[in-house]
């Protein structure tokens, strides 16, 4: 173990990131678009939100990640087509699986998605990620919710869990909740950042997601780094967001503009200082 | 006439989202799908905006109500396919017959949503109301503006129109404006809280309309109390913002994030406290 | 020159746009749709952003303006039906060509549009404006980027591609970035406004061509001085809100909602002594 080279890295991933300006190429849904156009300028990024199958393979070769949110399920061929353009040009790949066990539609695209593009990170919640894991002929709708938090006592079991999707996928796995699981093949850590208003906004999950691709975008060959950078930032940019708010005495409107600044105005030792990290690595 | 209890049913109504956090099928428009969101939560309820026709009507099954928002009017088909579901399992269905007069477009899937799916609310300005009170056969576009404000002198009418629509409809009608008014069958009331900021800022109605979903799907068998307190929680949260606005001395940005604010943190006690109700209950 | 006369021209603009609350027909994209409604509302302006093909004609044909934000490369067929409505009325329209260089779709679309729909305003930032100079024979993608800052010594030629598009659109040519330049046939200025936060937030070029639809619906007949107003407008507006985020030691999100604030509640006689314009009008 060594977690102060996690750090290390992850404040050198933030570094990177305002540095290169990164082109994230961001297939997302409608509901959170703004957000992440807005959170992956905060980090220093340039989103495009590109969305149609006539241009997305042209945008998509000459971004640094292409991210993919299921959200957007209407433009699952969009994102095929851009995810196997970036596959080709090593482009890294990221994919939100929302909802992935809501509905036959979700895991029927799942499917599809996963054996078409390949992933460089896959971010989701517990209950996202078990549905992935444990495939398509799972029949469980939205109500998969218990799996949802990661406690002291399942964390074991999401870790092994991740592990294992990981191996299947060949791809870093994130697990969001009030405990975050990063999982690489063997490698694990977990991040006790965040706060519970993320979870009283919409948009802190697709966020992540977003951030994931800006900060992968430019540290490309680190993605594991580059996941433990991303998902600590947004946790640690959750923190502070609170304290804000509280300071201004605002509701959860006023939390999700905390949120964007924090991540706006967050420097590599901020960051570097501010992570809570353990694991097996 | 006895609008303590009113207020009383109001803040338990309010108590009842917050404690069962029930899910809120929503398809909307893409203007103010994010202010929607974040409201619903804001309120207690947890949000999908799911609206691709091959999934709505699994979503719509699990959801604890329906909310459609006729801005959307491309989801017309994703809208009467999760509403019918609604209708067949008793989830309250909740209608935004957003611009209804418009258009001929919005007219005629007016008509075809009304035939088809069980309503239990319908929230509208008065002319978006009135353009159903009249039906398909109206031809005034955008310009039934100036039936838009009510005032002391169209009260009378509007609750009339109110009353008329709703035995029609077998739904409590909820207009808003200046003087908001609520009425089911023979029992009406209207509301004086609010403020001029809410119409400075889009999403003022459709965030209401989302509310109007949270407060009702929490709230199953009671949908005019649930109706009078979603009415009159986010007039009452207009007036808080608009105090808080200017004590920060912000404009019309600020006012809304207030106003998602003041959702947020109010307290059935407050609610109970601010509503100004009035009318022949 | 006399600028002394653009800047009440300016003040004029701004106190009509408040006074006659025209109806903006806004179709764009939906990263920052409501971004646009919003400060179309802080302006004084009415937005309505229906874009289904089936009826924006209708209602196109009582707006004041028409905006067409070519970021809604997949509403292509509703902004033409809705442009050349609005150019049968003599109705003004605003055209946005969002990453015009970016793909060949986008290329062929512009080339489209512009043929079918006749323009009131263009507004882009450098590249984009190159773009549509250069035509459709250009194969460059968004490494445009190059051309995308107006410097000093890049303002002369900036300032003739833009009068040179000017003559063979007929329309007035806006093109924004550090310093801004409106011209209208021979006719030319350049203005200092604006702060470099504007870049670090999705929506500021959209808004400003939302804003120039609202000011220029308006004031028909006055589509130099309009564009003016409005590009004035929001780069003072960027510096007010600028300075208010230090004030509140915010970040981005701040500054967005300050930008916002700023406009909704920018008096004429602010407006006309905030502006800072050049040139050889």
């Amino acid at each position: 173990m060594n977690h102060s080279s996690l750090r290390d890295s992850a404040a050198e991933a933030l570094r990177r990131t305002r540095a290169a300006n990164p082109l994230i190429h961001t297939i997302t849904n409608f509901v959170t678009v703004n957000d992440c156009a807005n959170i992956i300028l905060a980090a220093g990024g340039s989103p495009t939100m590109a969305h149609d199958p006539r241009e997305v393979e042209e945008i998509a070769a000459v971004s640094q990640a292409v991210v993919l949110n299921m959200g957007a399920i209407e433009d699952l061929d969009a994102m095929i087509l851009a995810g196997r353009e970036a596959g080709r040009r090593g482009i890294p790949v990221v994919l939100d699986p929302v909802a992935a066990g809501a509905s036959r539609l979700r895991r029927e695209s799942c499917v599809k998605l996963l054996e078409q593009v390949p992933l460089t990170i896959v971010r989701g919640n517990a209950s996202e990620i078990k549905a992935l894991a444990v495939g398509s002929s799972s029949t469980r709708g939205v109500d998969a919710g218990g799996a949802d938090i990661i406690t002291e006592k399942t964390l074991p079991a999401a870790v092994q869990m991740a592990g294992d999707l990981s191996r299947r996928l060949n791809a870093v796995i994130a697990i969001s909740g009030v405990i975050d699981v990063v999982a690489l093949d063997g490698r694990a850590v977990w991040l006790r950042n965040g706060c519970a208003e993320m979870s009283r906004i919409t948009g802190s999950g697709c966020m992540l997601t977003a951030l994931l691709g800006a900060v992968a975008g430019a540290n490309r060959g680190r993605p594991f780094e580059a996941a433990v950078a991303a998902v600590g930032m947004m946790g640690f940019a959750g923190e502070l967001a609170q304290q804000r708010m509280r300071e201004l005495g605002g509701g959860t409107a006023t939390f999700r503009a905390c949120l964007i600044d924090a991540v706006s105005m967050m420097t590599p030792d901020q960051l570097k200082g501010g992570l809570q990290i353990e694991g097996n690595e």
